[in-house]
């Protein structure tokens, strides 16, 4: 998330998005001569003659078998609401629904986030197979799936993501495929066919950084897979160089392309062993200072006791979270200056503590106010070190070397127990958030998976 | 279709799509230790605890709105056949469709097949709109559509396909996008979002030429153009530079971004009016060589007058078609020797003359291994000469300057009508083909469009 780019752009450009948006929607209907509406004739009446044509193809009709696994519509849980969607939709939702916080979990090496694209499209797919698939298997493809797209993002990484690509939409509708393809028990030629089909997709733009659409990534992205997968099951064919060939997409979308990164260690080293988990609903650059902050008020110090926070940290931190002032909540993610005020006063900085509310709230906007944070050459990207000057005088200092949530001090088990009530209890009450995460942790050994999906309704 | 590649490519790469298919398909079920084991279950419930905690987040109410849209499951026509599908898999498939004989229409500077991606959204999208929609509104769409992919594809030809992008479905997802925002009514601000959103997923890869997934590529961006639509209407947010920030898709995805070519004339200069027709179902450089040998057969010249074709040609005809001895169908698209056979014994080289019982026929085999095609520096990509010494003495020659299908000689609207029928009625029958192909003619006039998808079914 902190590089920079080494491509070259043109910020000059001017605003065609917008431009193009204007002129679809206002330009009047048959605003043209006769000779253009003439050819939107023959473009229509040619694409019509071309599509009936070819509709008993052995292409349409694995495409049509694979789309009728749709039907019915509702078969398939949106986490945590009552409505049924069809399959394809809910791991488009559900999708989006993990990422929307960016709470969720990172592959550093590559800051993929593996189990949005991957777990969401296994879910959907679980769900409809009913009985025919058991927990054993949907780990199983987990693991492969989120292996797929992490080793396929460190052949690429950083050179792709510097360009452009959000790596977790890019990469993740292959981890995606691969683990549909092994849920569905497809061969090697199938599941190859699978990986091509998925190449030809990806997602995601880090333009979108800010919008609704950056969400959307993964979940455009476990849609893209688990369709793949279903196609190729279903006969539908892609080139089985799809990711290799000179015109394949690792050499589009990438100057950067170790082949090592594939199959180094493949089958011995597996790439989720290195997954990391957020214990703060914000950017990872800010953990280390929130920690330091929540390791004061287990001294025992308050907010009022303070009468300057001293806070040294890499030139990152201000880079991307220098905002002193956050209007909201949203704004607040990019504040190291919020998140030492949440760290100090509630001891943790969940979804909750970036309420708009909590973000205004006058004692929070006073706190922000006396932390003084200055760049320090010395200090490394997950590190920081705090004094806090107290109104009596004394002098606290504490050193985060690694923030929690690191490779080096993961977070316990109850620690992601306690992030997981704090997101799941408002939604589903305790009792059944409580039910799910058992039955979450036992995922392995359930005999069958839909009971979890309808666990996850309120 | 035609250019070589001006990015550098690595081509000893290893077959690493194949190698990840045999890990995810071939490791055994649980085949690592306990700590990854565990990280899967960390990873699990992770993610299934942002999901649902986020399930009431505006965001995630945006997008299950736009596929709610998609229930109930069968509301739209799967064009030539009796199957009826949800409006997004439509479009998917009667992109596919479209596409799958290579038989669909060309924007020449761009060598985008504009119709397939925009035209399969917006039927699906005005079937289930029903009499909200009538044929004016989906001309309007069509139009404006099919320019917002051209000019995009304008602005990045060639680079962007030299880098190995089939730029159908690379800009086609965007001309969808724009069509149904058009077709929806959206407001300038929504038809942004729509864009924004239909900017992170390009679809399509030129190294999947010769398989499924080529036609894959406008059939997905139909229906990624579609559901953006949907999910701006919803309320769903992405950047509104989304084309041209510079992390935005024009510059992650090509290094030429000539952007006068967005704006150039726009509303006056209509790209449709640009588009092409291809008589015959093979690669656009064959066809003056076989118009050569259909104009030889109206001369009366029949296979058995033939001592010797020779055939004079660019040199791209013999790089890309040279194979003399095609075993098949697919193979025979690739031949023009076979494409001279098929003009002068049928008179024409629609689908059917592709057959593999056609390509194999004794007098077809005879015929092609009387052509010599030799390259000529003074012959144009669209030019060919031919002379054929006939077993009489005499000689005949036969010049094509620009061949049938091109812009300087477009196909006549009977000949449109020909190759409709040629395509429609072994699907439709006669009768129904007829009465298809007249509402075709008359779209733009039509009350509503239900009837029309109503007719493409047998």
């Amino acid at each position: 998330m902190a590089r920079n780019t080494t491509v070259a752009a043109d910020t000059g450009a001017p605003p065609v998005t917008r431009d193009l948006a204007r002129f679809v929607t206002q330009h009047p209907s048959r605003g043209w001569g006769d000779a253009v509406e003439h050819e939107a004739h023959r473009t229509f009446v040619n694409w019509l003659g071309c599509a009936v044509g070819a509709a008993h193809h052995e292409s349409v009709s694995a495409a049509l078998a694979a789309v009728q696994v749709l039907q019915p519509a509702p078969q398939a849980t949106v986490l945590g609401r009552h409505e049924r969607v069809d399959i394809a939709s809910a791991a488009l939702v559900n999708g989006i629904a993990s990422h929307t916080f960016d709470f969720d979990d990172t592959h550093l090496k590559t800051i993929i986030h593996p189990g949005g694209p991957v777990a969401s499209a296994l879910l959907a797919l679980a769900e409809l197979k009913g009985e025919a698939v058991n927990g054993r298997g949907l780990v199983d493809a987990l693991v492969l799936g989120i292996d797929v797209a992490c080793r396929v993002g460190n052949a690429v990484y950083p050179e792709h993501y510097d360009r452009g690509w959000h790596i977790t939409g890019s990469t993740g509708m292959l981890g995606a495929a691969a683990g549909c393809a092994r849920l569905l028990g497809l061969s090697e030629q199938q599941a190859t066919m699978a990986l091509g089909i998925a190449a030809s997709q990806p997602v995601g733009l880090r333009e979108q950084f800010g919008s609704m659409t950056k969400p959307l990534h993964p979940g455009a992205a476990a849609r893209a897979g688990l369709m793949a997968a279903l196609m190729a099951q279903h006969g539908f064919t892609a080139s089985p160089r799809a990711l290799e060939a000179p015109r394949g997409l690792m050499q589009v979308f990438s100057t950067k392309c170790d082949w090592r990164e594939i199959g180094g260690e493949i089958g011995s080293r597996f790439e989720i062993s290195f997954n990391t988990y957020k214990p703060f609903a914000c950017g990872i650059v800010i953990h280390p200072s929130i920690e330091a902050c929540v390791q004061l008020r287990a001294q025992g110090i308050s907010a009022a006791d303070i009468e300057r926070i001293e806070l040294k940290v890499h030139s990152l931190v201000l880079e991307l979270t220098g905002n002193k002032e956050p209007a909201d909540g949203l704004q607040a993610k990019f504040s190291v200056y919020h998140g030492c005020a949440a760290g100090l006063v509630f001891g943790r900085a969940g979804e909750h503590e970036f309420d708009d509310a909590v973000v205004n709230r006058a004692d929070i906007v006073e706190l922000r106010s006396k932390v003084v944070a200055t760049v320090n050459a010395g200090i490394a990207e997950d590190e920081c070190r705090l004094a806090a000057v107290l109104r009596d005088g004394r002098r606290i200092d504490v050193h985060i070397q690694h923030a929690v949530g690191s490779l080096e001090r993961p977070m316990s088990d109850a620690a992601l127990e306690a992030k997981f009530h704090s997101l799941a209890d408002p939604v589903l009450g305790t009792q059944r958030s409580t039910a799910l995460l058992q039955a979450a942790w036992q995922v392995g050994q359930a005999p069958q998976l839909p009971p979890l999906a309808a666990l996850a309704r309120p």
